[in-house]
């Protein structure tokens, strides 16, 4: 049976969640080039967009760096086996000065160069919905 | 090293991909409660919605049915060792009669139940926004 949710690779998983969130929010390119998987098989759904392969990493370089902090809620780290982890949360940040609430969802894989994202996703609530919770 | 995209297996989570889009436009209530898992661990963020456990059941079974077709484009399968998967889309669907373009991503674990999504994520692209490609 796969063991799920192993307390010592949770820690592992959510620290290394935070060192993503600082990356993001300080647009640390570097680090967040590190975490996601180089491979051309990797994509990241964002709020605008749909990027496959190297055009996550030529949106990180040229992304806008303003308004780049945001208050999360409900993070869930969740670990299958020794290899493959679930990183989900609710956000909400400001745009263009509109108060938006946001979620995104990312699935871990431990391959051989280390922990990597390996598909992403991030989208906003519609601006007149509420966040179910 | 984790193999990353074995061929049979591949083909086996495409098969099963293809049956829950089928239940989804279909509105197959029985075979998408199989298909997620059944664990107060599994999350499912939805266009205007974020669903956590038992939430995602009584979601599907109260849904609007009207509209459920939808094309979708740029599947894919990305599988890692025996019991992981991601699975993802592209979509564009009429929406209360707009014509809107969305995204899927889905984590997939084999657990001893069999082939379960563990952790779903839908999107809609802004109304004034186009898909990346």
């Amino acid at each position: 049976m796969t063991p799920i949710n192993d307390p010592a690779l949770v820690d592992e998983l959510t620290t290394l969640y935070f060192k993503y969130e600082k990356a993001l929010c300080e647009n640390d390119i570097g680090v967040l080039d590190d975490l996601f998987w180089d491979s051309p098989h990797i994509l990241r759904f964002g709020a605008t967009e749909n990027l496959y392969g190297d055009e996550i990493r030529t949106f990180c370089q040229n992304r806008p760096t303003q308004d780049l902090a945001r208050e999360i809620s409900n993070l869930k780290v969740v670990t299958f086996g020794v290899d493959t982890a679930s990183i989900t949360l609710e956000f909400c940040r400001t745009i263009n000065g509109i108060f938006r609430s946001g979620r995104q969802s990312q699935m871990w894989q431990k391959l051989p160069e280390g922990w990597r994202i390996v598909s992403a996703h991030v989208s906003l609530l519609p601006e007149s919905g509420k966040p179910h919770r």
